[in-house]
């Protein structure tokens, strides 16, 4: 019997261009022997429950992170669109995927709506979009709609949403792997590091955490 | 006549890890004809100006941070004490910087303060150990902890903290070439990508920002 594959929970909403970015980069981790989870989660739901802003939020950030996204995209020779406004509401496409139980599907339906948003320049806000956009990619799409909108889906990502804020995730994307977080996907080459025995002293960063603040920035 | 080298400011506070573990890797900029300035700002300015939170205010972040830190360290090699406190206040340390007019000083003295907080664990919010640190670096500590004290290097610190809110600066480490910014020490590849040619559509990038939102997160 081959051993089970370790799990690899991939933290993700539509609407963040880094989660985009970083769901072209997970094939760097196959071949590791992990198995990777798409996990939707609602962004906006992270935010609040931190008190966060989004970086979209700070006018210069958001200004700044286009930018980036676009220059790391053509770095990886990857095609950017963007969508036809930012933010948007991706709470139905969240649903759609999380409709999916099977992980294999739900991971091709939320890699199809990332292409659709941001290289195509899909709405994928729009609920009359989405199902032509999940039958493009094999799906029944006015089906998939109809158990998205089901009281069991929406409760099932507000319930994946606050675990993964129990988790401690904070931002899309995050990588998961043994209770360890790894946000962003730069960080894909330091959970590469992790897997290959690469490590910290933990009791360090346990005792560095638990010293009080010498100053505090009046707000 | 050798031609002028190619000016890249490097905006930092020794408050962020991220600056120090930036300022370590700063020679692969080295050789690219590339003259690197060091530019004291104050972080806390940042963030007020742009009504931004530091990653360490918010509780979730700081914890995976510090983490991120320490595993960051440790993949290049670097060693992670953390100072006796965090945050704490950065101002002298930063004036003392400011007070230093030659480059090449700054930067020295920088890197010294840097490596003294992050790597020995020194408090370099302490007045009465920065004269010593400033000693082992080849200064003048108390001459320098004098001039750090005069009207004119609190409004140069200021100054540059305002010039940097100006050209869109909201965190730290920033490196600019020819006003465009490149945020966190990940973003060093794209910085030599850049100057190796690496573009992108600007017009495509001035559009996609002035589509107007699809919705927005109520706060």
């Amino acid at each position: 019997m081959a051993a089970p594959s370790r799990l690899v929970d991939f933290y993700f909403d539509p609407i963040s261009p880094y989660a985009w970015l970083a769901s072209r980069s997970l094939e760097r981790l196959e071949g590791t022997g992990l198995r990777i989870r798409f996990v939707p989660v609602l962004f906006a739901g992270l935010l609040k429950a931190h008190g966060n802003l989004g970086p979209a939020e700070v006018p210069a950030k958001r200004t700044y992170l286009f930018r980036d996204v676009m220059r790391e995209a053509a770095r990886h020779g990857l095609p950017f669109s963007g969508p036809p406004g930012h933010p948007f509401n991706p709470l139905t496409a969240l649903r759609m995927c999380t409709a999916l139980d099977d992980d294999e599907q739900r991971r091709k339906l939320a890699l199809a709506l990332f292409a659709a948003c941001w290289e195509a320049g899909e709405d994928i806000s729009d609920v009359a979009a989405l199902p032509r956009l999940a039958d493009a990619a094999g799906f029944d799409g006015e089906a998939l709609l109809t158990r998205a909108a089901t009281p069991a889906v929406k409760q099932a990502l507000a319930a994946a949403t606050d675990a993964a804020i129990a988790e401690g995730v904070f931002g899309v994307p995050t990588l998961r792997l043994d209770g360890e977080l790894f946000w962003g996907g730069d960080r894909i080459e330091t959970l590469l590091w992790r897997l290959n025995g690469g490590a910290i002293d933990e009791d360090h960063l346990a005792a560095f955490l638990a010293r009080p603040p010498l100053a505090q920035r009046p707000r």
